[in-house]
C-alpha cells in the first residue's frame, strides 16, 4: 500500500460518480492517485499509518530477528496470457515484494476466491504454475484457504498471495536514505506485462510478439545488494508502471528525479503498441523488473551487476535525485526539453495483475 | 444444495455437472468432503503436503523461534450480518486459526477485492470493524492491498486476511497426541454464526433473535492452555460446523468419536430456525467457537476455566476419543440409540464466512 504524493498543481476525479454517495470505482484499483486516496481516506484512516511509513512490505521484529511481510490480491484478466499466468504472478509479485525491502523470500501463504463453474483443468495449471515459480524462486508455499463464490460474482479465480521473509542483517532499504545526487536505474524494459495482458484481453488487431516479463527478482536484488550494501531504495514498477514508480519514490523522499527520456529501456514490439492504441509506455505494469536507487559512486558498478544477471542484462541508468522540484518527477527529452511526469489518476488498464 | 452424506459406503457427486470437462462446484467451497478433495487433487498435489500435515495454521521455524502463519479468504454475503460484518469475521477468522495452533496472533495482512460501486460509506464501516477488532485481539494490521474488480466480477468485498503469531513454548497442538479416552469438549453454542447469516440473506419467515458469535478466541485458548498445558488439540468448527470439525479430528488422529447428543449446547433460537428449515445444526458454521481435545483427568478443570471466561460460558463436555470405529463419529442420542455422524459432503450453506 503506497499513498502518492499529489504532484502540485494536480486535480483528480471525485471519487462519486453518478449517485448519491461515493463508490468505489474501477480507478480506485489503479494504482495511482485514487488508489492512494482510497487507502488514505478508508484504510489507514482505520488502521493507523505504520511508523516506518508506507511500502511494499512491512518490517516486523519478532525474537531478536526482522522479518518482512507482505500481501497482495491477483485479479488479472485474462487468467493465461503470453509468458505466464496467474500463478506464476502471484508467487513472484508477493516474492518481489519481499526482495524489494531487501528481504529472502521464504514462506508463502495463498488464498483462492474462485468462481463457481472455472474447469478444474484450469485451475489445476495454475497450482501447478504456482509450484514451479515457488520452487525457482526457492519459496514454500506452506498454507492456504480455498473459498468459491457463485457464478457472477468472481472471474475464474482470484489468489492472494502473502509472503514472509527474512531481512539480511546491515540492509535497510528506506525512501529515508536517499540523496540528492542518487543515481536511479531500472533493470530492463518496460511496459512488457501490461501489453502482454491487453494484447490478449481485447481484440488489438497487432501481432507483436510481446511476452509479459513475470519473473522472481530476489536473485538479482541479492547481486545489487553484495555489490552495492547502501544501495538506498529498491521499488518494483508494477501496477502504474514506471510513472507512479518514480512518483512515489518522489514523493515519500520529498526530493526530486530527474529521468533521461532516452535512457528508458522499451521494447521496440512495446512501443509500437503503445504507439498504435495511445497509451504512455511508462504506466504500464511490469511484473519482472525493479527500479533501484543508490549513490552515484556505486552506479556504474551496480549497472555492471545487473548487466550480468539474467533479469538485468537490458539494465540502464534512468537519471538521478535532484534537491529541486521536489515530489516531482522530470523528464529530459531527447531534443533537450522537459516535461513533468505525471502520476497516473486511475486505471490505464484495470485487472492487470 | 448438496445432500448430506449418509456415512460409510459412501458415495459422493463427481465434480463434473453437465459440462464435458470437470468444473469447481459450489459444493467445493463449502468445507466439507468436497473441499477436501479439492485440496488433495488439485492443491496438495502441486504443492506437496506438509510433513506435519494439514492444519489451521502452518508452524514455521524461524531464527530459532517457531512462528504460526495461517491465511483465510473471506467471501460472506450480506457483508453485514446481526452481530458482525465480514471485518470482524476476516480479523476473528484468522486470528482463531492462529489460536488453534497455540499461537498469541502478533500480525495480520489484509487484501481487499473490492466490487465497484461499493458505497465507500460500507467500505469504511468495514476497515473501521477490522481496526476495533485487531485492537481488541491485541493484534497489530501492519500491510495490506487493494484490487478493483468490474460490477458483476465480486460481490461488495472479499477480504483476504493473514495472520502471524508466535508458538508459546512447550506447546503442541497436534492430531498426533490424542489417545484414545481423551475428552472432547465444545466451548459453547453451536450453530450461531451461520444461522445470523442465513436469516439476514435469505427471507426464511422467522424472526428469532439470532446474532453471529463472531470473536476472537485466543483469550480462552490461553486460559486453556494455562490449566492444561497438555492439551491435545484445538480446532474451531467453522465452515462445515461442528460435523466436519469431529470428523477431520477423527479422520487425522486415526481415532474414534462418541458424543452425547444431548450434551451439545444449541441455543433455542438456532435449534428452532433449523427444525423449521430442515437443517442440521452441527453443519452450520460458527465463527466464535472451539472444540479441545484434553486428557480426560484434566476434563473438568479445563471446563472450569472455560466457564470462568466470558466466551466460554456455555462450554460442555461433549465426549471422548475411542480406539473403536477409528475415522469415525458416533452420537449417542437421548433415548440409548446410537447414530454415525456423517461428514458433510458439499455446501450446506454458501458464502457463510
Amino acid at each position: 500500500m503506497q499513498p502518492p504524493d499529489s504532484s502540485p498543481g494536480f486535480s483528480c476525479p471525485t471519487p462519486d460518480h453518478g449517485g448519491s454517495s461515493p463508490r468505489v470505482l474501477m480507478g480506485h484499483g489503479g494504482g495511482g492517485l485514487l488508489t492512494g486516496q482510497l487507502i488514505e481516506s478508508v484504510f489507514l484512516k482505520a488502521f493507523g499509518t505504520p511508523p516506518e511509513g508506507l511500502a511494499d512490505a512491512a518490517v516486523l521484529h519478532q525474537a531478536g530477528s526482522r522479518l518482512a511481510l507482505t500481501t497482495d490480491a491477483f485479479v488479472v484478466r485474462p487468467l493465461f496470457f503470453p509468458g505466464g499466468s496467474i500463478g506464476e504472478l502471484a508467487v513472484h509479485g508477493t516474492v518481489n515484494d519481499l526482495a524489494m525491502a531487501g528481504a529472502t523470500p521464504r514462506f508463502l501463504a495463498a488464498a483462492f476466491v474462485i468462481e463457481e463453474g472455472l474447469p478444474l483443468a484450469d485451475l489445476t495449471r495454475i497450482a501447478e504454475a504456482m509450484a514451479r515459480a515457488a520452487h525457482e524462486a526457492n519459496v514454500r508455499i506452506v498454507t492456504g484457504d480455498t473459498k468459491v463464490v457463485e457464478r457472477g460474482h468472481g472471474d475464474g479465480v482470484y489468489i492472494t498471495t502473502t509472503g514472509l521473509g527474512d531481512l539480511q542483517p546491515g540492509i535497510t532499504l528506506s525512501p529515508g536514505n536517499v540523496r540528492a545526487g542518487d543515481a536511479v536505474l531500472v533493470s530492463g524494459t518496460i511496459g512488457d506485462h501490461g501489453m502482454a495482458v491487453l494484447k490478449v484481453r481485447e481484440d488489438l488487431g497487432f501481432e507483436a510478439d510481446i511476452t509479459s516479463d513475470t519473473a522472481a527478482l530476489h536473485g538479482l536484488v541479492a547481486e545489487i545488494l553484495r555489490c552495492c550494501p547502501t544501495t538506498r531504495l529498491l521499488r518494483d514498477p508494477t501496477r502504474g508502471g514506471l510513472a507512479t514508480c518514480l512518483n512515489e519514490i518522489a514523493g515519500q523522499t520529498h526530493l526530486g528525479l530527474v529521468v533521461t527520456e532516452a535512457a528508458v529501456p522499451i521494447a521496440p514490439a512495446v512501443a509500437a503498441g503503445c504507439e498504435l492504441l495511445g497509451l504512455d509506455p511508462w504506466q504500464i505494469a511490469n511484473e519482472g523488473k525493479l527500479v533501484a536507487v543508490v549513490p552515484s559512486a556505486a552506479a556504474e558498478a551496480v549497472l555492471a551487476a545487473m548487466h550480468r544477471h539474467p533479469r538485468g542484462r537490458q539494465a540502464a541508468v534512468l537519471g538521478r535525485v535532484v534537491a529541486d522540484h521536489p515530489g516531482r518527477v522530470v523528464a529530459e527529452t531527447a531534443i533537450g526539453g522537459r516535461r513533468v511526469v505525471p502520476m497516473p489518476v486511475g486505471e490505464l488498464l484495470p485487472r492487470i495483475c
